[in-house]
């Protein structure tokens, strides 16, 4: 994978522990690779909510003081990725507000595909909007529900979104887990000793050392408060339809996390192996691009029998920052991150494993590099198929037109890149790695949305939205 | 005065200057004085709005980069005084929301006494309250207008309000202004070349070499938009009741200022007169403590005929911050500022001149030190009478339990902070420096409040909110 | 005065007292306007020196965490003016090294007039300099010195100084205090319970309520040990030529301050009486330029029987950054710091009184803005001489070509500022407010030097060396 | 490798390239790896020396101002580990002084054995230390030198330095690198264009695009000036002594380089084979402790057939600070940086390979995550013997009394560390896997020093003084 894709959003939780901010503030340490732009804590000690959100990483966000000012034995946390703008803080999340019924504070991982919609009808009876993100929207909605009880707003509240929302609540005495009825995002269910914990990867829940329950099923709204936890079901059965994010598995996840029941590293060694059988080639070493191309490879490997090997340095003090030199040195940039080692390259058939193509311009000034360095073949596997098409479901890509499978033929890919052959996963190898293929969406390679959308016109109107949003 | 009173806030808004966020900057950083704790700049450049608002002074909070991203020809600011909270940047002012009519911001001076009975009314109606400034109801009282034309939701929305209100707004394309039917807080409009400007002091103008037109009127609104400037009146004449704050002119204005058509320094040395004339006294020198009663001890001396002199030298490099030794030097916060001259004073009998007194410790500890330095006899003359009750109109005075004029009687006070005499100026002598006595609210002295309310319970709860609020 | 003359440095040291580097901190702190642009603090505890320096004000460099890291009994602590330079901080004081008999600190308030002299000597014989401030100079021929014992040294080497020096040492276990023969710059002796204190100006004996006990006589070593403090006479009674800088009681001492055994603030008021009495002349008020000018302005409104008003309102908020906007206002840094009152000012002859003029721009503007304000009338008195000539003992003038009264003869300068009339104070005027005449230097206004120096050639050397060293 | 070692230093120069300091900033980001604490860089621009240093990273301590502040076509860098104290800045390298043949600024990676000799007679002879780094001793050994040229001088000081030093000076005009007789530290000669290049790695040469000409080699000295590349050679050949670095290869190099006339991860590769020759064992997987033990696992892996697999992710997030909850969760600092996958490895025998033991508690804890996620048996195969011996050549392990090779038989460090089976391997093991084995120096393990040294107490006297410096 290059640098073109935006992560999304990670999401933590946590009820009864008297630690609930230290955990979540592990939770998101763990869950960092998911939005590396801000992170936000808000916690209820029983009298009152506290919150603290920065843009930056987690680490840089908090310290000492920042946590000591949230006590209490609840929390939600969230990290997010970059927007752009000048009062960007105000985007990050939880967002916390006060309404008829309390102070309710709410984290959002996914796209609502009616945002625009559900706003223009809210602005019209008289709402106010001061952030660009979808959880304000479900917030004011949950304020202008008129039930009795909460449990009632929110199931009202959440039949009328469309898309796909993981959601945590923090209200004054409740956590709250959401997964919309597709389960396009990830949401787990977890225990350490008396507290339950709620997070988007099972990764969280081994730092902080809680087991894994199960995840919060498609569709369930789980209600965690001093009576246990309760299970909501708002939807239908019918209306309950498996399509989870496939990309999760070959990018987004952490490789020791376990999502939608599946191990993550073992969905990528396979997607490897099938790519070995599907695009075989005599070489003398199988490398990856470190390293999201690590697990995929070793599959490839293994199936091919041609050595794994290492064949670049990752620098692992490349940070966010880096300043050009005046006189344009050719490459730096790839060159900064990953150095090829000549010694193990030169004269050398190499076999090339990454997770994804998106633009193509990084893979080829990283070809570049390996050829420069000596290798005498180079053959690119990538483990998954062609991108061709826009994400409504929380993934940022870049536009259609910026994306290389849409702009060339493989064969012109080919030459951009500079590969000697190159083989991109087919669709049924990819749904061939998972044990429940039905259960995930395919959108951004099949053009088979599984939420059907009407007119150009809005289409446009989301994509235009999505850009503002968080995912 | 001591250090315990909290200042307010100041405004100032441009239209039409293609420096509009630089003239704002410096238009705060001459209301500096008027809240010390956050500062923030909303501008229009004909296509979208941009904010940015932080915690400090308005030096501390932009910079060339944070000016530079604030396009635009329209803009409004504010300087705010401190509150506490972990996530306190969103109480920072102006507040900037979209709502069905489009993007509007919005800065606040003064307090509404009827804020905690119309967020209540708004969140029955489900909105929800990201903040706990007074200026986020009046965005909401607006979203929920629905006339055809702005101006009317704006006419209906101020009838609502209750209390002390200087505003400004700041809609995709108009700048406006409000002042409360009292004219509790000065409001000022002002020329420069084709642009006009508001702010709350004169003082403002003059720095960006603009020329004062005249005043926002209590209980008007001016509209000032490509068909420059409109006047709308929503109260009837008979609302319409000038009590403008005393204090202004006692305290809060910067002596080179206009307020409410009268000189500050002017009002300032004629309150020293009368206060002369109400406690003549003997003496060597008349000192003022520097520089809350420097006018006022000129005014003093060229009535009594006595000597004018500066017997402590301020140090003015004294910020926010200031670290106490392990082992306490006695009356130190009280000497790092001011430290006597004691080659000055030492056998000499002094009149002291001070603004006011609040809670007497800082004053007390001031007189000590001159007594340490060797003075023969101290008068202190303060130039308006004791403060005995709270302000509902934006001034956050301690409670009153912690006012000295409550808790002892004048002669316990003297005894106190340890005078040889001590003179408060009277009423009738505090209206006699000003030109219109009958415009002026004299509430935190007299007791006598303009705008009457109800039951204790609604006081109370309009106290405790209070705290929360702006100012 | 202007803002052209950069100011120099603060001294303070402390022996036995348990919080001696809170105290040098509190001492520093009122020796603030003697160095604004870097602040540092050695303690010894025992058995270790610590050290900590910053550029910065006093408030900035150091924090709790900062003042914690200096233990110890002993401390001495040094502010220093601006310079420029990329790694600048290493040219800040005190300065700290090891050598054979150990580790010792300096600190330094002054000018060598050989220090270039001394420097190149100490390079012949293989010395490393890693500053450019004569306090190291100092160091190596310490570190030279072959006597048994470090008093010895101590005096050895400061025979080989010749300039202005007021010097604190910092040894392991004493503290060591050292004025040059002509006392040039104050050094004053406190005393704090049982400790010794050791500042430049008795404001920061008083902030920490020390009681003044006698100056450090100029060509003095003053040794403070665990045997109480003695003295060392290195020179000939024949060498000691008092010749105290002048400018000290004119602009840069504090007014609370007696220096020299004058109370400043007293000498101010005498020179303004001696210049009322040199330039009078018929008008409505005297004002000051705040705050340089408020004591002079006292004196001559005294003698003159004028009334005495402020009518410039200083803003207290100006910093050292400030952002201007692009299209320039005019005269905009000269109206941010102070804001003429026009209704004071307006149709009124005044008599403005400031301490000094420099380059003359400045006060230009400033008379500038006063007419604009509808002065009818303005009388510019200056409280000592017109500036002729450079200084080689501390204070850094602009060049001999920038000092407006060698650029313009008294009618030319009235004209370029823009006065109705100037008048400046006479020498025998100014020497006249002093107790002991015959004690000050005088060269920066009469040319002539206490110190002779050799030819052109030298002096070139000097002037150019200056410009690095600290003052 | 566990966090234990503190890395030591980095080295990098260039001459004659107008963008300097850019490609100097650079080669030290990619030789980052050799110390994190400090960095520094001068510049000479024809005039001048230019110098900028601070504490933390590189990307940390350059912007684009302070790069932009170091003009000039020649300069050099330099990183460094940590060290305590308060004002550490100035310990930070290169040192820059001038002397009288002007200025000088010198970077150093290794340690003087007669460092506290040399300083001690320096001392003697009036010297002052400012810091306590090796490289202002050689300053001083250079300013004391006599010679009427430059060259000389560094012959004569040169000569009189024991130990391991690789260094670079920079004087107005010219770029110097020198390595002592024996050659424990790297340093290499480049060539990008005109520009002459000297890093302590190739990886840095790498980065900018320069070619590798050769090593600096042991016991020379190279001159490059406008007249080109001289090569000084101030020892005799029977002075010259190769004994390499090992751990360079084991550890600290970075695999891209070619260190020593050898490919860094070549050298592990083979080290890895050697293991498994040594020390073979049936398992289901091969797994390195990323990334330490990445090339001598795969070597491993290639060796005895057992496939390679990554069974830790590793999370890059993680920085130097980390927030620990209040009550502590177990093992997780290591399990912050490495979580085991548990499917990958329940069941599993696995083969564990690390690059070193030095404490022994980290990989203690790491095997215990291990036995936690399931693995069915553990055996830990470490690619270079067990380290016995304090390093007085530059790395700064930790007190032969924490070495556990020290403490504890190999049975007992089996037991403590808790795996199955444990095969360090053995030295002629180690130096099978380089192409010159005589060359190399293997005290740390073998206790056989290549420079003798005196008495006890001088061995002393090293090792505490070893402490101060950089290494």
């Amino acid at each position: 994978m290059e640098d073109s894709v935006k992560h999304y959003c990670g999401l933590f939780g946590i009820y009864g522990h008297r630690d609930a901010a230290r955990l979540t503030y592990l939770g998101l340490y763990s869950l960092q690779h998911r939005g590396e732009e801000a992170a936000g804590i808000v916690t209820y000690d029983g009298k009152q909510m506290h919150a603290y959100k920065d843009m930056g990483l987690v680490s840089e966000v908090f310290d000492e003081s920042s946590l000591h000012a949230l006590p209490g034995r609840l929390a939600i946390g969230h990290t997010r990725y970059s927007t752009t703008g000048s009062s960007i803080v105000k985007n990050s999340q939880p967002l916390l507000v006060t309404y008829a019924k309390g102070s309710i504070a709410v984290a959002h991982n996914g796209n609502l595909i009616n945002a625009f919609e559900l706003r223009q009808q809210l602005e019209a009876n008289g709402s106010i909007f001061q952030t660009s993100v979808d959880s304000e929207i479900i917030l004011h909605l949950l304020a202008r529900a008129t039930n009795k009880e909460f449990e009632d707003d929110l199931v009202e509240c959440v039949q009328l979104l469309k898309g796909a929302f993981s959601l945590l609540f923090l209200t004054e005495g409740k956590l709250i887990g959401c997964r919309d009825p597709n389960g396009f995002r990830p949401l787990c269910i977890g225990r350490l000793n008396n507290a339950y914990v709620l997070a988007s990867e099972t990764c969280a829940l081994d730092l902080i050392g809680a087991r894994l329950l199960r995840e919060v099923e498609p569709g369930e709204i789980v209600v965690i408060s001093a009576e246990g936890l309760r299970s909501l079901r708002p939807f239908k059965e019918q209306q309950i339809a498996r399509s989870h994010c496939m990309f999760e598995h070959v990018y987004f996840a952490r490789p020791d996390s376990i999502v939608f029941g599946e191990s993550v590293q073992h969905v990528r060694v396979e997607l490897g192996r099938q790519l070995a059988r599907e695009y075989p080639v005599e070489a003398d070493y199988v490398m990856p691009i470190p390293d999201s191309g690590n697990f995929a490879a070793l599959g490839y490997s293994q199936e091919s029998k041609i050595p794994y090997t290492l064949g670049m340095t990752r620098n692992h003090y490349v940070g966010r920052t880096f300043i050009q030199p005046a006189q344009e040195i050719r490459d730096l940039k790839v060159r900064v991150k990953f150095n090829p080692i000549k010694e193990l390259i030169r004269g050398k058939r190499l076999v090339i494993v990454d997770d994804s193509i998106v633009r193509g311009t990084t893979t080829r000034a990283r070809v570049k590099s390996l050829r420069e360095a000596g290798a005498k073949a180079i053959h690119l596997r990538v483990s998954c198929p062609p991108i061709k098409n826009a994400c409504f479901y929380g993934i940022d890509f870049p536009t259609k037109k910026e994306l290389i499978a849409n702009a060339m033929s493989l064969e012109e890919i080919r030459k951009f890149i500079g590969v000697d052959t190159l083989g991109y996963l087919s669709i049924d190898g990819l749904l061939a790695a998972v044990g429940r293929p039905g259960n995930y969406c395919t959108a951004c390679w099949s053009g088979s949305y599984p939420i059907p959308f009407g007119e150009e016109g809005d289409k446009f109107a989301l994509e235009k939205h999505a850009g503002q949003g968080c995912g």
